[in-house]
């Protein structure tokens, strides 16, 4: 039996370990997470553990809520500490959830607590957790120089001002650099309440009026033209379906003007503006050399009355079942024949689609990059070991396993980073057993390469930082 | 080589032998099946191995008509013993099908045979079986307490008069609790030609007349609360996929008056009348505290000649795979909004949709039960080893693994308890797999109370007996 | 740690490898395929092993672009050696790909040579390969003979002379025997450019006007009986789904001389002439005793840019994810209540339909034949350690793998063959597993002879040769 999260931890084989050793100290780079600039730039001392690992993190909500928990301790007005209780209380019942690994991972690496955490240890956890934020290094900047974080790439609106970004930039006793990535989600949301306030916004940055698509599109040229500036290398879209519905400039300013005006717009013009607006913006992205990752097939805010009370992005969206690959195929083949197709990452949220999108990256892969076309990594709700093996196992079969740009935590937390670990020893892992089982040569040269590059020098090289 | 179907079955590490042999022994409560309540009245002698066996599974006959085996020897006019060694002839070619164990823990466990069934000893096991059934122990009662069933769910329709249910709660000799379960699905398939003759007999078995949907509604209440009185905890529905269009009480009126004429009804005529009738049924469900089952995804009677011939259920329905992700989230958040949304158990017959429905959970979980929204075990044609493996290893992923409610039969057969102790090793080789590798810890306490929760335990909490 | 690729490759237990001991030599029927009838007639001596390889092989194609290799060195203008080092560099990047377990396979076999290839080893392997190829054995004929191969379905178009096959059979010093298969896609896909040229040579070969719809059933029974005398045994479809949207002669006439006008025609006669002049063809198969193939779900030709410059089956295909469950069952029940569904060899390309066509073949099995409707080898993307291994799973969950027909090499290329011994070698490990574990009895004679059977004898019975 093995150490319970101990030295091998997911490691069965010697290959495995030895090829684990190579990568696990590679930087890390994290090219798509959900952090806060202004968080970082303000690097705040946090309260307690229950602070920082309950009060923004819907992965935990959602298994508390499970575990049939009253929103009061998860949400609601309990005190950290009876909050943390419940968090503990969950531990005995997710067996096999990535939140326990999650959980005990950052128990290890941060707070060096090794015990598993339960009812039965919460007080005296709470209790040595807490007396280590306070004797330091739990602050976000540091959080984040401890994990030997060399880039993060933030997620931001075209209408942000990026202030933070400058901010942090600008003050050089910090050794993690601080991207920004483009989301024009709300651009291209025409038909959704938050178009108009969006549109708002992004006049009030841009110091411009946007009264027709044309302006649109210069506007949001000039802010990826400053995004690029500011050393941003890449974008983020996330579709239910890539629609692939094409307009001529004339109905796209028609459909805008509806749009602008509040009308209801029809399931038709939803799809031609959404498909005309993205390819606008890839063709942007392509000219600027940037990376578009595409993250399709959530569902979200499916509880209309929990969503009343406290919003989106608290715990209760979930996976769609609709077909992407057609759409997906026509859209990206448009790009491609304009030679404007940019590099692309695509991140499927139903597991059912990991064959089709691993083999429509082989439609247009060329000489741009190596893997131009990328299969990004397990994504939220495949962010676990199963996850993770099938999407490396899937790759394999139908791509460059080799060529891979690897782990992102995706996260909102700066404790996520030994995700990046997690990772890591499932790569070895499969690497290990394919060398162990005789399918590939004991060549611990190409292999180590191959680990470190998956690690960290593919996605540094294919992103370009 | 570990021997045939031996005591350690299923089990590769010690950890997962220390486990079973924990929960081995707990009750069964097979809180959804579709045995006969008059035959466990009426606890007749079986005649023969053959009878047992052959004379209602479909899925045997499935089994044996992939052979290519004469429909003569199947549902034809064959002699008992023909259609055995028939049977017996199929073991030979269907390695890797759970109807090969279930075959032998049948003969294992109420037999005390080992031998494996073939041609070659066919004629020796259908003495010796048939010899044992002579010997007493084979009525439907006496298999139901030697498989130490404290209570079963049977699956009855609205219309039924409960006879037999009555009948055998008067019988005080009886230790297992026959409870009925609520399948309203006559009542929503308005379009089918089922529909008038069953609107019948629910007006003969309520003495009422049932010309209007409110009138419906009102008998079907009657009938629920009489369901309740008689110990009902649960309904359940089989649907090819959750439809949600709404519509108000007087299109509802006029859909039910044109389907009671026998007129056509239209696609979206059919989806708003299902939609609105399962909402006022999930409505009622959660007054009187009963759990909801959704079987979801079948395709049923695939050939109409054999169809024809012998009708429904006689194993040729498969599995479809219609979009489910959208209908059915927007149908429970109908009821969540509105607070009323019954604890739910979601039984996908896909398992493409095993991170839909895995995810779709966590959409409408809360305080109302642990797990309140629950994912049904593997079903059907899930219903073997690697379908139980990848449902518990979906939900431990997604969800609590330790608040599932566990297993059901959803059995015709009396001889079908031995799947419970299937499930249970496969439940105790996933988490001994996980103790074993590091991913739990090797706390036996938890460990043990988790496995005779799923077991046996959750279930009878969240059923309610 | 094994052996890269030796002895025991994919074989991790003793039954496994005993398994495989007894079915490796027997002979390979290669039911289908797309081989070139021409190319076995002239038997070409190939000048180096970047011919053999790389001249045509689009799964290379699409492995080399995925490492951002230049379309130069795939399809271009570069020589035989800068081709051969380009593919050499790809082996350190495709772990887990088939590809790199076919070019060992194929180095080994044919060529004696066990180093891995790399740039590395390029040189040498390079010099040695064609060395070889110069001392002789490597021309079509001698590979086929030289992998034990008795019989080869090519793929051919109704409108085919079957020239090279009259010659071939003709030519008594050939031990394998080539047999033509109907593949009348063009047929089908009235909608297509393809249509009106194709009907035009199919004149031309028929010497008759094909001026009607039944006009052309009677053109394409002819040639049904011509490929017939000529020893067809078997048909291929390839659909990205089936439909099953019925019309009268009427219609279908209609729809005919619209399209043979070259008018556009809509979705819906599409549908209805393609389910039409299908169920003819399928009425046919079934009165010649042929198989039909049918291959469902590619979505072909997505790089208009590349397709425009270098056609059709050149690398830029990939998986479809359309439903196709209810239209494939209709289609089969409107034959089988015909009593005219011909035995039929499902093939599904997007393993989430695995399930869905492993339960569809239930529906319709009958006494004409052992499993007379077939689940297709992992094909294609599939056809990979994974892809077979949950094809034969699922096979074995939900049917009768001991029925099952086995492998093809669905290939252009005559060093294909080592993929049977793959498949041989994973099928061994299924079943040894399966024993090793206790979940099938040690009973060797059974095993034996079922690795036999799904290594050449069902296919052999089934197809009929």
């Amino acid at each position: 039996m093995k150490q319970f999260m101990g030295e091998d931890f997911l490691l069965s084989t010697e290959t495995a370990k030895s090829l684990f050793n190579e990568c696990k100290d590679e930087p890390i780079f994290d090219w798509h997470c959900h952090l806060s600039p202004k968080e970082i730039y303000e690097n705040k001392q946090p309260e307690n553990i229950s602070r920082l690992w309950l009060s923004g993190d819907h992965y935990k909500w959602r298994g508390m809520r499970s575990c049939g928990i009253s929103e009061k301790y998860i949400t609601g007005g309990a005190s950290d500490y009876e909050k943390f209780l419940k968090w503990a209380e969950v531990m005995d019942y997710c067996m096999g959830n990535p939140l326990y690994h999650w959980t005990h991972l950052e128990l290890q690496r941060y707070f060096g607590i090794t015990a598993p955490l339960s009812l039965r240890t919460a007080d005296s956890i709470w209790n040595e957790a807490n007396e280590k934020i306070k004797s330091g290094g739990f602050k976000p900047r540091e959080l984040i120089e401890r994990s030997n974080v060399v880039c993060v790439c933030t997620t931001d609106d075209p209408a942000d001002t990026l202030e933070y970004h400058k901010l942090i930039a600008e003050d050089k006793s910090f050794s993690c650099r601080v991207l920004p990535a483009f989301r024009p989600e709300k651009a291209m949301n025409i038909e959704q309440p938050s178009f108009l306030p969006w549109l708002s916004s992004l006049e009030k940055t841009a110091g411009k009026t946007v009264d027709s698509y044309s302006a649109l599109k210069a506007v949001l040229t000039e802010r990826m033209n400053f995004f690029n500036e500011m050393g941003c290398r890449a974008s983020d879209h996330s579709l239910s379906y890539v629609p692939c519905v094409r307009a001529s400039e004339e109905e796209l300013e028609e459909i805008f003007a509806k749009g602008k005006k509040g009308c209801p717009l029809t399931a038709a013009e939803i799809d031609k503006y959404r498909t005309e607006i993205f390819r606008f913006l890839a063709k942007e992205y392509s000219r600027l050399g940037w990376a578009m990752e595409v993250h399709i097939g959530a569902m979200r805010n499916n509880n209309t009355l929990m969503f009343n009370k406290i919003g989106a992005d608290t715990g209760y969206d979930s996976i769609g079942d609709g077909d992407i690959a057609y759409g997906l195929s026509r859209f990206l083949d448009s790009l491609a024949e304009e030679n404007s197709l940019p590099k692309t990452i695509l991140f499927p949220i139903n597991p059912k689609d990991n064959y089709v999108i691993g083999t429509m990256l082989g439609n247009f892969q060329n000489d741009d990059a190596p893997s131009k076309i990328q299969f990004g990594s397990a994504w939220w709700f495949n962010d676990n070991i199963d996850g993770m093996m099938q999407q490396m196992k899937a790759l394999g079969n139908l791509g460059m396993l080799g060529k891979f740009v690897g782990m992102v935590t995706d996260s909102r937390s700066f404790l996520s980073y030994p995700r990046h670990e997690y990772f890591r020893r499932i790569l070895c892992e499969l690497l290990g057993n394919m060398v162990e089982n005789g399918e590939y040569p004991n060549d611990m040269e190409v292999l180590s390469q191959t680990v470190k590059n998956i690690s960290y020098y593919n996605a540094k090289e294919y992103i370009g930082i």
